[in-house]
């Protein structure tokens, strides 16, 4: 593991970070496949979507970019995490909730190793997950945004300990099924593939993005909507993404009433054949 | 300014903790008077409750109660504010959403000077208060928890620049008046205080709290619930709490389609002398 904040070798913060005092800040995990980044101009568009709805000043692009791909060189295998917050205010002060607008922008880089569970994973192995009870909470302030607030998230993915679950799926708090822990969901039935519109909650993944744009490849159609219990148990095929593991198909939903289970996994698989095409 | 980071004078923390990648932590911001912090035994309840909810382990009670305490007595006026975060997991590792339950917490300490604003203001002085556009979300995961995740109070209090407003009165998602960017508020008619119910979204202030067990002092009756437009606006009084500031009435509520003013303010200055005698 290898850290750079601001662009120097260091992995000491400045307690005072509005990223540590509110969640001030937005993050990117990253895929590192042969020494490069996946999907990292979706990686930056969102970045700096993100940053532009907080009014951060980012870091500029082309320098960001630049640091990234060099760090990426250092593993052929890897998840480089960027951090990056609005910073620190003026020193001696207490952050209030409102930016100064002296702050300076913090990011943070680190370069990990593949995680030993996506690096065994037979891809094409289909996975369980549960229910969660935690729900994802309405803010469409926050909406999309891959912001450092992600307490829920921790809470959801607390609640079970088995490791033969791989995810678990949340609720918004209006029932509408909206997502995973640490991923995005989709559902096929027939040639439409359906995904839960995150204009009201949850984070818009990369790896969602990717999809979208690449579903027509298969003569599938999309559409972003409300998804209810009765649409995940008559999805044909059901799976769920994100940027590190990328698409990973579900076998079985469990935690409800009846478990439902899924036999088809081609769509996931051909998705997989074009990402790994990348 | 002074920090400590788990009982030791520094200011610097890894970049791993929980607290900044997922606001995975509570904080409480306490009033230093006289060297004493103001409703410590609140403050303490308040967090471990939190904690718990959380299922992050805290420093023992005692021992956090007795450092407070010395850390206060080094000021006479002040404010202190502690972060506890869950901690940082396995060296080298991404930390993950779920919790390793090999986490160390984290507890850090800052001890600052009275803001200007607090030191200098008349406590006896009305404030101007606008409506926000930014809603808070309805989250009852993390309903009342004083929580790292407040980038919606930080979105909130970017609205407005003129330091003559003094807060920002945000509404839930479903348009029900919740509480300020950094206060709870409260709502007099008669002898009946309402305050907005916190079981969806907000923070369970400390101040609130004394508020309602002191009401009754006043020959005031209590109640938490919704509180639309049509309650404030039939408001004969309304004032704004928290722990630093204590008890500010307010005298308008801009950004609505017309201002509402107030002319009534003795509750709160009965409640302030309640407080000041503490």
């Amino acid at each position: 593991m290898s850290t750079w904040i601001n662009g120097r070798r260091r992995s000491l913060l400045g307690q005072g970070d509005r990223g540590l005092h509110y969640g001030d800040g937005l993050f990117e995990t990253m895929r590192v496949r042969n020494a490069r980044i996946r999907l990292l101009e979706l990686h930056l568009e969102r970045l700096y979507a993100g940053l532009q709805r907080l009014s951060i000043p980012g870091p500029p692009p082309q320098q960001l970019r630049a640091e990234l791909q060099t760090i990426a060189a250092g593993r052929r295998e890897g998840v480089l995490k960027l951090i990056v917050t609005r910073g620190q205010g003026p020193t001696g002060q207490r952050p209030g909730y409102r930016p100064t607008g002296t702050e300076r922008t913090t990011r943070i880089e680190t370069l990990y190793g593949l995680p030993s569970g996506v690096r065994d994973a037979d891809p094409d192995t289909a996975v369980r997950v549960r229910l969660c009870r935690t729900a994802v909470g309405m803010s469409p302030a926050l909406a999309g945004l891959k912001s450092l607030n992600r307490l829920e998230s921790v809470l959801a993915r607390s609640e079970w300990q088995d490791e033969r679950i791989w995810e678990g799926l949340m609720a918004d708090t209006e029932g509408h099924w909206l997502c995973g822990t640490m991923s995005n969901l989709f559902l096929r039935r027939d040639s439409l593939l359906t995904t839960p519109s995150i204009e009201r909650g949850g984070v818009a993944g990369v790896m969602r993005r990717w999809v979208l744009q690449t579903a027509h490849r298969l003569q599938l159609k999309t559409r972003e909507r409300e998804v209810g219990w009765r649409d995940l148990a008559n999805a044909e095929e059901l799976f769920m993404t994100n940027a590190v593991v990328g698409i990973k198909s579900v076998r079985s939903l469990e935690g409800g009433k009846i478990p439902v289970r899924f036999e088809q996994f081609d769509t996931a698989r051909q998705l997989r054949i074009l990402l790994e095409a990348l």
